[in-house]
């Protein structure tokens, strides 16, 4: 029985997350992470083998609604979406009612309903792109279609069928192979696919149909409206902007990898064994907030590609330096990273009281002076305006590296004072340990401190990318 | 001017991939990494703003065109991929031209093209999950879309339209949000997305249709030969694996781990200062070679996906632990932060020459032990069987970790001697540095042993996660 771990980064692709390390006997689980940073467990959609196939299929159809309900709950606007969605197909499907709307496009509607099913998305960018993707697209290789269908018929009626298929055989391959090229796939995959399927649709049907003009023409039109249905129902009909969902993904992320910072600090050098559970298990939903920072990438892309193409809207105008998001996103992964590698070599293990007294105080400092950065740093993305404080915040960041560092110089003096400690010493500071662990846990802090060190810098990178969207988005207005 | 960079990772979803840091002043790039390790680079598509939208037209299809050849050279397989598509799309377009063929479909052979445009994937395991899941949905939809429409009619002319409206709602709506859900997202996005269209398709065509049966019959048919055609093309005439893919793809990432960790120590710790350039080139692209690994969970993902639907083929039985890939590939992405935060910490900088005496052979020691176990580990992947040596690196591992932390312990007393050290005696072996940098040099240093401590755990991680793998194939068998 295999179980597996899904975090649902508030966008319309959620997919498939980095399984948590399973511990020795410890199963995977199914876990569904919310915009609102709490995450839920469900196991029902992943039961063990049930007794027959009746039963199985009953139960697991009874966890998926169990899921789906506590999913519909937490996303509300994800519901709504869906009830648009609806609304788009029943008004298309009036094409078939209406016999006037029906003859009009020669009763081919079911290309708009198609069109509708394929080209509504989540979020009003994605929508216009594959609009826009598809209207272009069946526009050309209709265009193409007529064109090669025309030359074919000068050759006669034998060679007609021949040139056809060599056509269809060449522009299908070429546009396939396009499909593969990084920059026509990030923007122009649906429209490559549409072209396809429409060139071979038109210059084919000449062979079947007896008007190829008007064929194409209520392909276009079909398409087109289709697509008109589709933007129009996005856009003034509870929006949802890719743009908004990217500002707020980036916000949430710094958030989240602030709390898993503090988090892992103060759970490293603080004392709170007497924490009870439901506090530990909110801290400890904290702790691995990071990682959904790693999985951020491809949402982050496709929201980036979306946003570009949508109007202004909100604070953002349509110039709103949405590339600039991929830089910033790119230095919080880093950000991520460096919080992994600290999570890793701090697990498991508590600083040594003695050396805490000596640490704690300023790596909690540093900490917390890196984090109030980071969160400053959301106030700047969230209204796009430089924040008067960031360079307070930078300069207290910077003198809490400056005493971490002299408060590393001391420790490298009183450290082989340690060494020289009798056990009994040891004893009374850090619970009989033997004298390898001292040793071990000044490693383990110099380590801590020279990872904190390099959240500093990574932190400064971040300001700096944080600045440079700020000042493109006003200049841009 | 924004430039962006993209890792191609061996499969058929190229996609927009984390840029590496920019450094000031210098622009961003277009790059494709390429299965064999190497990556070129390609400024071509991204031309700075040309003097007319003609000449910036033709500059940027020339631009796509090289970048095309580049590709089309590098990657042969997607070219044969390329060429199957034209067939199996000239294959199907028979229908329209042979008249037996076009009549026993209704004239609804369009269906059937459009089945080979969209289902035909890369891999053999994307066709058959398309397909199935393309006729599945297209079936069951039939099926209820006739219900429905039975139902309706019997509450007679009036009542017909608001009946199949109102179940088009309901079903549409009540589809798209499952689409939310992550487990459905996963394995049955397409079928959703077809199985509200054929409902529609069907339902309210029975309002124009006179005989619904015969009309969903072709609809279903046609799209069975469409599919039938997709993943015979795809099995049967040089067919890509998803599970080779995956399988190349995870030993294609350890032995980048392994490269970049050795590049990174060995840059630090060398003094390769009289390198050629090309040399530098080849080196630095092994050092970044980790962050392919980290751009790599959404491939593996889908691939995953797909090689559970492929049937047995070369070393792979159908049930060949596929989802295992998972968990190893999340655990190789661990292993890569952690060199992300070492090749942070220790970049830009030369350990002093005092201290690599001292540090060096030992440190390169346990950096060439754990990457001989990674380097043994994708032997193990390759041939699925344990390895006899796999014990006897792990040993050799272990000490290295061990004359480590000795080398620590003595580094530790031998630091605060030198810190007692004359200026000028430092001068000699570390070329004038002030008496801080030794200082900046040991953090580091112990930051280095550590993070290499930690990425030795990590690395034993794996090496439980490949023998579990190794040891289910086996007995998968």
């Amino acid at each position: 029985m295999y179980k597996y771990t899904y975090h649902i980064v508030e966008t319309n692709i959620p997919y498939l997350r980095d399984p948590p390390m399973a511990k020795e006997g410890e199963a995977w689980e199914w876990r569904m992470s919310f915009p609102d940073g709490m995450s839920k467990l469900f196991v029902s959609e992943c039961m063990p083998q049930a007794p027959g196939l009746v039963v199985g299929l009953s139960l697991r159809c009874w966890g998926l609604m169990q899921t789906g309900w506590r999913y519909g709950m937490s996303e509300p606007q994800k519901v709504i979406h869906c009830f648009k969605v609806g609304m788009a197909l029943c008004l298309v499907s009036l094409f078939y009612y209406v016999s006037p709307l029906y003859e009009g496009v020669g009763g081919n509607a079911m290309w708009a309903v198609l069109t509708v099913v394929v080209a509504f998305e989540y979020t009003v960018g994605a929508t216009i792109c594959k609009c826009l993707n598809r209207t272009t697209a069946t526009f050309l290789a209709g265009a193409l279609g007529i064109g090669v269908h025309w030359v074919a018929t000068r050759f006669g009626a034998t060679s007609e069928p021949i040139i056809l298929q060599a056509s269809v055989f060449v522009i299908a391959s070429a546009a396939t192979f396009l499909r593969f090229l990084p920059s026509v796939k990030a923007h122009f995959d649906h429209g490559a696919l549409i072209f396809i399927f429409t060139f071979i649709l038109v210059s084919i049907s000449g062979y079947r149909v007896p008007d190829l003009f008007e064929f194409t023409h209520h392909r276009v039109s079909t398409v087109a409206i289709g697509t008109s249905i589709c933007v129009v129902t996005s856009i003034f009909c509870c929006p949802v902007w890719a743009g908004n969902e990217l500002h707020s993904l980036i916000q949430s992320n710094m958030e989240k990898l602030a709390d898993s910072l503090d988090g892992i600090v103060a759970e490293y050098l603080g004392d709170d064994a007497d924490a009870d559970d439901a506090k530990k298990e909110a801290s400890n939903e904290k702790l691995v907030g990071y990682r959904c920072v790693l999985d951020s990438m491809s949402t982050e892309e496709s929201l980036v590609n979306y946003a570009r193409w949508e109007p202004a809207h909100g604070g953002f105008n349509f110039r709103h330096p949405w590339k600039d998001y991929l830089e910033l996103g790119a230095l919080l992964r880093s950000y991520a990273h460096c919080i992994d590698a600290l999570s890793g070599i701090v697990s498991d293990t508590k600083a040594p009281a003695f050396l805490k007294q000596h640490f704690s105080t300023v790596c909690v400092k540093l900490s917390s002076n890196s984090t109030a950065v980071l969160r400053e740093l959301v106030a700047v993305v969230r209204t796009s305006a430089e924040s008067p404080k960031i360079d307070l915040r930078l300069e207290e960041m910077c003198s809490a590296v400056q005493e971490l560092q002299d408060a590393l110089k001391a420790l490298s003096n009183q450290e082989t004072g340690a060494t020289e400690m009798k056990p009994q010493e040891f004893s009374e500071g850090g619970k009989g340990e033997s004298n390898v662990v001292p040793f071990v846990a000044v490693v383990q802090l110099v380590t801590l401190s020279s990872l904190l060190i390099e959240i500093v810098a990574r932190t400064e990178k971040i300001v700096k990318a944080v600045n440079t969207l700020a000042h493109k988005a006003t200049s841009s207005e």
